[in-house]
């Protein structure tokens, strides 16, 4: 007689998977992949290590899944925070900010994300998910050049300026091993936000907005 | 009797080590890290696979090692063009055009250097890296702020935007799978650099250098 899933089956593996997933994110919140090790995450999930690996090939597998859907959260909050009212310049504008905000809000996820040194196949998610910024921005760039409030460029290479600067200028600031700027100072944070957002706004535009 | 290394030895030592260095070196021009596999190295440099991890602990150690050695020469190269003459800004554009251009003369090895997935050891390296550019940077700025060429601003805050502005936007360029801008188009290539380093000025003065 042959095996079959049934429905009830089904259902029980999903959620057993949507534990791991869930365990695994709050331990990469916490310390970072590095910190995400999986006796740790067997532990806090209530399963035997190896049950990890009958839901995911490979710790590198699982990362890479995590770091998708977490990633998927990311963009889709800068495509809504685009779709607001306002001209181009603005929507950006409102983007970049959101982004920035979000990550210093929570800076260990975001330097997960963002920068920490991860397994290459983790690393491939990441080149994927810039472009999906970007491809984000492209659009609003060329919005922009339409409606006349960005002078005509190339948006899609302005695009990738955009991702690079904003990411990268986190990476000091969202950094474990940051000193120099105290955390949870807000002022600090508003001031930095406003400095990286208006680096990007003038990079495109020449003007602040 | 204690065994003593003579001076001879050493040097031969020296020399073997030189040997497999550049043999890798050449790999990772060619093809990338992922192509620089021990054994393909070990058949270049004439030695056997045992042979190079007498020299090096790992794969990785010996990647790390060549990707200071290599990005060591760039960042001289950022200095060497920011040491010219002129205001902060000139120079600015100087250091940022010199790195786009030799970026896109050597594109396998600059993707390698700038946004390869790489392993978390050869990755750590990139960070620091990026720190010694950041720097850089962050001198000339401050020098142009001084100077009146360059408002007031987070010097170093917008030294990362450049940095991350810079080296994202040639990550599509410089890309292997990327198929969009054929390569070797001389015209391409100056639009390409004068568009990212556009960007950049623009960000940093609000007005073109």
């Amino acid at each position: 007689m042959a095996y079959r899933e049934t429905e009830k089956m089904r259902e029980r593996k999903a959620r057993a998977r949507q534990n791991i997933i869930e365990r695994t994110w709050e331990c990469v919140a916490e310390g970072g992949f590095r910190s995400a090790r999986i006796t740790r995450i067997a532990g806090l999930a209530g399963v035997a290590t190896g049950t990890i690996y009958r839901h995911f090939e490979s710790r590198e597998d699982l990362f890479a899944e995590i770091f998708r859907l977490a990633t998927q959260r990311e963009v889709d909050k800068v495509a809504e925070a685009l779709n607001v009212s306002g001209n181009a310049v603005e929507r950006l504008d409102n983007a970049l900010r959101k982004f920035a905000q979000r990550a210093l809000k929570g800076p260990m996820k975001a330097w997960a994300l963002i920068a920490e040194p991860v397994d290459p196949k983790v690393e491939e998610e990441r080149l994927v998910y810039r472009k999906a910024y970007a491809s984000l921005f492209e659009q609003a760039i060329r919005d922009g050049i339409a409606e006349g409030c960005i002078p005509d460029q190339n948006a899609r290479l302005a695009s990738t300026c955009l991702v690079g600067a904003i990411s990268e200028s986190l990476v000091g600031p969202l950094s474990p091993t940051q000193t120099d700027i105290p955390p949870g100072q807000d002022n600090n944070e508003d001031e930095l936000v406003n400095t990286i957002v208006c680096f990007c706004i003038r990079g495109l535009t020449g003007t602040r907005s």
